[in-house]
């Protein structure tokens, strides 16, 4: 077993020739790379059989099913990969130029962050996903996987290394961080001078470890009390499209809705609607039905659970849905700015006005108007990929792509000038 | 006195409605700032008075002129923030825009971060300074500077708060943290969900323990052991200018060059020169000479004082030069990659391959081609003012501006849309 502080000190060593590479060169290492994990597919399925062997008796379905490696999560591995070669290089862009009075020409050119380091829960794919995005952007990569993948990952960059030496790069770029306790996590959040940014990828309480004991830079991602206010003026059916969508069509997701907010003067004619829709009509067509947690006064109006105290500050990731109805738009507003995580909130409204005060005032990440909350995602925002969604204000907000794993320098050309 | 708990509460409270506030608004309130700093110029002057009689046994000379308030630098101050309201204002900007094929629009917008904390230490400036900057961008901010200027900085918040009430928005906007204590240092760099960004402006100490004990956002500022490289190609002459400037026309500041590092093909020649400029030569023109720390290559060729271990890796902030030879270009950047602090190197040469080499490989906010490094400054770089310069890679990096005071959250419009 390899030492973590080996592997940091090694990627260090290695971060600058990739952040040197041509395009060029960095799309041939991930066509190797995807060359490779086909090529390879036999040891990654044995080593996945072995992880699934292992914890069968101590996983759920789900969490079974989301280990599980078959040939063709292998080819979508491999194909999403070459997606990423597709997409511009993010290295090297000139920013803002500038030529001062006195002749300096100053140039804000992006450039790779150096070493990324990722920590990340069950999904093997996290593993050739977040590499790709790491070498694209020019960045070093560590990846610190979860205990019941070990095999699977190690497998999947045993390939990603010998695609990597294919194009004659270092096989250090990618670094696997053999140990999987708390200690592994711990030495890569304090890995001061050796990781120019973290990102944890996985539950709450991973998270929260990270912003609380992170002496590296950290982006946190991930938690979402998402909220969807229909205002007086909302289109209703539309309104009830968006609230099922947001709130269904992948509940487990960060982006899904959480809360719902009614403007109190439509409550009476939408609620019963919203209950119906959400509730025996999908009962109907043999969905899961949503469980209504109603404030006081809109448990007069609809049948339902009673909200507790914490229904209003709870990520359900479940077909549940918190409910409360407000005076206004400004009442929307200033629950919000209570609640929210900061991830994506939606007002549904004709109001041009409600619309406009709605997005000024409400500071979250992605701010809608009549468009369900599921669409905060690299893909869907035209970024092709995405390494995780920040709930953070620094560096990077929403959806991170290629671009958010760049820094940029100031490269200032002169004839001997001094000051 | 008022508990830093209460002033964080205010100012998150109070920071919305400046983060929607119109830029005229914000002009506004900037003038009736200056307009109170003059007329309230006596009581800023007493307070600065009885400042500097209670630690005028304790401090030096130049430690006393930095404290020092004249009406001609409560001028100044009031002049700065004059320059700040001609500053474009930095909040709504829309950053990008996509239309995408299902017919959402997204803009990434420009929007305040909400409350800025700023842990400083002496000079009474900086407290209207940060404060025009932190107003400007639209962001609330918490104020906690040095014993020494206490009172100082205190006369000058309440200017500052008057202004901000004449101007119809509320004071808290301005937080000033009363207790000068470490503890209270302490509770700001953990007042998660209070505060959105902390910057340190102070010593190595101060910056160190906030990276080392920060829970809320923080950006590493300051530090910087700057490095010339003379490639063998220099022009000689311009080579001398830029390094005597880089070294002596403010030694005490963080874009000071501390390390000179000499091509040793042209060392023989060079060096002798160099030795005359920054020593006898000084003298002659009356100017404090430079003392020069010499590897032991360098010390064959000119005398000076032998270089330890550590030289070439201080902050001197004063007349001294560490000197060191080096093979050529690469030798030079592996060099700054293990000593730089990142904050501004120079490479001096007629080579293009050279200067192209060194500017893609050194990874530091600014990369001098032929220039002194000296010039890393807001100022000098167009933005019109600096909030102070990063050394750290996320988020911002080099000098801050108004626009690194500035978060951006995307807003999509639609019309119905669900995924």
């Amino acid at each position: 077993m390899y030492k973590t502080a080996d592997i940091l000190q090694n990627a260090k060593a290695a971060a600058p020739i990739l952040a040197a590479a041509t395009p060029e060169r960095k799309n041939l290492a991930l066509e190797k790379i995807a060359e490779r994990l086909l090529s390879e597919q036999e040891n990654i399925l044995r080593a996945n059989a072995e992880d699934i062997e292992a914890s069968r008796s101590r996983l759920s379905e789900v969490m079974i099913d989301r280990l599980n490696l078959t040939p063709e999560r292998i080819e979508g591995m491999a194909a999403g990969i070459r997606d990423v070669i597709l997409l511009p290089d993010p290295v090297g862009r000139v920013m803002e130029r500038v030529e001062r009075p006195n002749g300096l020409v100053i140039e804000k050119t992006s450039f790779p962050l150096g070493v990324i380091a990722i920590i990340y829960e069950s999904r093997p794919n996290v593993t050739s996903d977040a590499a790709a995005l790491a070498l694209k952007s020019g960045n070093a990569v560590i990846l610190r996987g979860g205990k019941e993948a070990f095999r699977s990952n190690a497998a999947i960059v045993e390939a990603i290394r010998l695609g990597l030496q294919d194009a004659s790069l270092p096989p250090e770029l990618v670094g696997f961080v053999e140990d999987t306790s708390r200690d592994s996590a711990r030495e890569l959040m304090e890995a001061r001078g050796f990781i120019d940014l973290l990102i944890p990828r996985g539950g709450a309480g991973l998270i929260r470890s990270c912003m609380e004991n992170a002496k590296v830079p950290c982006i946190q991602t991930g938690t979402g009390i998402c909220h969807i206010y229909v205002d007086a003026s909302a289109d209703q059916e539309k309104a009830l499209n968006i609230i099922e969508n947001a709130k269904t069509s992948r509940p487990s997701v960060c982006n899904a809705e959480e809360v719902l907010l009614v403007n109190r003067a439509i409550a009476p004619e939408f609620l019963p609607k919203l209950h119906l829709r959400l509730t025996e009509d999908r009962a109907k067509r043999g969905l899961v039905p949503v469980e209504l947690r109603l404030d006081e006064d809109a448990a007069q109006i609809i049948p339902g659970t009673p909200a507790g105290e914490r229904d209003f500050d709870t990520e359900f990731l479940d077909y549940i849905l918190a409910v409360k109805l407000v005076d206004d738009v400004d009442e929307a507003i200033a629950h919000i700015a209570v609640h929210s995580t900061g991830h994506s909130d939606a007002i549904l409204t004709q109001d041009a006005d409600a619309a406009e005060r709605f997005t000024r005032l409400v500071d979250s990440a992605a701010v809608y108007v009549n468009v369900s909350t599921r669409f905060t995602d690299g893909g869907e925002f035209g970024l092709g990929c995405e390494m995780g969604i920040s709930t953070q204000k620094l560096h990077a907000r929403g959806p991170m792509g290629l671009q958010e794993l760049n820094t940029y320098k100031y490269i200032v050309r002169g004839d001997g000038q001094i000051r």
